[in-house]
């Protein structure tokens, strides 16, 4: 099975001229294709809204682009706030979802408006004392066992985010005796998850609990974040998420669940990241070396510094030789990256058509968690991000690192009396 | 069990006033004696030299404090090499093992006089094209399944580094016809052993397949490089190194398979980095919250982007409360940073005293792989690098990154015009 690439052989060629490899390169087409989609699978929800989740693929360019097509940004730190900032996604066009948060953060997040989502009751007198409470506050909710967690994230009773449903009640209580005028609540509990079914549960899951908060405390909800999650096929075989029939799930447990009880319209929120931009990126790079020792390995000029996830997770990667995308996969090879670390590895015991120095390899789905869990170990230099645009031309939206970014926080100068 | 720190709270309180948590501190005393340990423990072996594997802690500051003990530089990329340079140690004070490597990389670490350790036998033709042969070569060997492995870099046979044993025979004799006079081999086939007996055995193996090579092709070795992998004791009850056990070890395979074969004298060389910083380096972060909810929470001002390995391979920190370090560790918390990611915990179902908002925490043996492996993952930024100088005071070497310097691959100015 295969995956089909956006660009030719020859567009990477004439693309090379001016930018050297490892680059990624995110395909404007299908990002905003793909962006559209969701919108539509959502029209029935009056103000239904995305928060692109800025963590997956922090770049600002990627982020107007999709402000443009009406979708917020979904951020976690102060940098992703300020990104946000830059890209003109102020006030409820933020979502504030962080744990363990600083001070400075809440701040920072206040001042921009942003919807503040509270990862713990903790932090609704922190909140108070650093930055004040806003007039819309959200909670982000940890189902426990309620939920069955998945394999990336894990299971929610082990994880450290979000609050317990008891907590939950003396925290809206607490908001509204603080004044607090309109509220919100969120959960997130999977990562790159692939069954529609999903995520039809975890709304049910949260409409049954606006339901009760909403008789006990008298709150009605402004918006219900479902969060993210939405996963994508990395592997050939796998098959992309149907967002309709997702929505269409979604649309069901709502009408039976919310309107009944008189708590509709609500809006609903989703803040993905890697649904949004994964499939639409690709980490270009070419073969420096072949090596035959006890395997076959193909040593190319990325590496985990590019992407992270095969070593860190052991994570699938579908990998292109460009023009010989119809040629036999009848090698087997470790593509290899030039880390000191024997993790560097994008694939392993790989089928593949016969690799020659100089061939140019794409690697899909290197979109999201690509350059963002990017490091300088080694001193390896984290490459640039190209846009192909929908009219094929291409645009440098970060440039490459160079030795001077890389030693920017040393004092070289000062080295020389230093004994 | 416990650990001792070579500060106290009010030192570090102290410190805090001017740089702020989290940072990273290193203990020259402790680098040093260790470093002059190492020295006398090889001091049997003329020509003994210790090559500080900068990946591990990649600060000049550090590489310049332990040149000066007569380390020199472990390098395995260009701006390692670089590093290596502004430090003053060039020319055999250098080891460059690197794999797939670039040509930039090759031509700089041959400007440099660097001692070239070739990881396959094709890399000889891409050195002479690139860079020409120096007169000094070193070949890394892979001894496949004569060696067990370890559980860090896995077995050799999945390794993606080094040269079978056929290749090795035909690769010196292709360096001797190119005219190359002196001759190195190095292997390095464990990370962060802690069994003594392992480095013995290794020096055994390669000393075999000197003599191997040198009755078949005639050549006399210069330098053998037993490679680094000394591991450190992260879990209080495992015991340190006995450097001095593992050269007596060494110094027998010497004496009964060198000696004899007139092949004495040689001189062996270590690459460490681990051993060298890893436990005199420490990440230190103060509590910033507490969080009760399916378990006990301590949220730190550090994160995974300080240290990688407890999330990355489930690696074991110790951690220490500072002022508490007599205090009952009869509470039970995971401490975790603040990324958007479950697995950004410094540790799991750990027993320490009573944690308080505010308390100061040291996490050990973050000396090495710890601030280098930083990432900028939710747009976290990496922290300062302090010395604790021998008298006490406190040295600066790295600061801490800003905004600006996370920006600074990007056009934000740009940003306006983008459509």
């Amino acid at each position: 099975m295969t995956k089909v690439l956006p660009f030719s052989k020859e567009q990477i060629q004439k693309i090379i001229t001016q930018y050297p490899t490892p680059f990624h390169i995110y395909d404007e087409k299908a990002i905003i294709e793909n962006a559209e989609e969701l919108k539509k699978a959502f029209a029935w929800n009056e103000g239904f809204h995305e928060y692109f989740a800025v963590k997956a693929a922090p770049n600002p360019y990627l982020a107007k682009l999709l402000a443009q097509h009406g979708f917020g940004c979904d951020c976690s730190s102060y940098p992703e706030l300020l990104i946000a900032e830059q890209v003109g996604n102020v006030g409820e066009n933020i979502m504030f979802t962080s744990n363990d948060t600083g001070d400075y953060e809440f701040q920072k997040a206040k001042e921009l408006g942003a919807i503040i989502n509270l990862d713990d009751i903790s932090h609704v007198a922190f909140l108070e004392k650093c930055a004040g409470i806003p007039e819309l506050v959200s909670f982000r909710y940890n189902p426990g066992s309620l939920k069955s967690g998945n394999d990336i994230i894990g299971n929610p009773e082990e994880a450290k985010y979000g609050c317990m449903e008891n907590q939950l009640f003396d925290g809206y209580k607490m908001l509204k005796e603080k004044g607090v005028k309109r509220f919100g609540i969120h959960t997130m509990v999977a990562s790159n998850e692939l069954n529609e079914e999903y995520f039809v549960e975890t709304a049910r899951i949260l409409f049954n609990l606006v339901v009760k908060i909403n008789k006990q405390l008298g709150i009605k909800f402004d918006f219900i974040n479902l969060g993210g999650g939405l996963g994508i096929p990395y592997r050939p075989e796998q098959k992309k998420l149907d967002v309709f029939k997702i929505s269409e799930g979604i649309r069901k447990e709502y009408e039976s669940i919310l309107v009944p009880n008189g708590l509709a319209p609500v809006k609903l929120y989703l803040e993905s990241g890697r649904f949004i931009t994964g499939p639409y990126g690709y980490l270009v790079t070419t073969v420096r070396h072949l090596k035959h020792t006890f395997r076959d390995y193909v040593g190319v000029d990325a590496s985990m510094n590019n992407l992270m996830r095969p070593g860190m997770y052991g994570a699938y990667h579908h990998i292109t030789v460009l023009g010989k995308e119809n040629a036999a996969c009848d090698h087997v090879y470790d593509v290899t990256g030039s880390l000191c670390e024997n993790n560097d590895k994008f694939a392993i015991h790989r089928e593949l058509p016969e690799v020659e120095i100089g061939d140019i390899i794409a690697i899909h789905d290197a979109g999201a968690h690509g350059h963002a869990m990017g490091f300088n170990y080694n001193g390896k230099l984290r490459s640039a991000e190209l846009l192909l645009r929908t009219d094929g031309s291409v645009k440098m939206i970060r440039r490459a690192e160079t030795v001077e970014d890389l030693f920017a926080t040393l004092d070289f100068a000062g080295l020389k009396d230093f004994k």
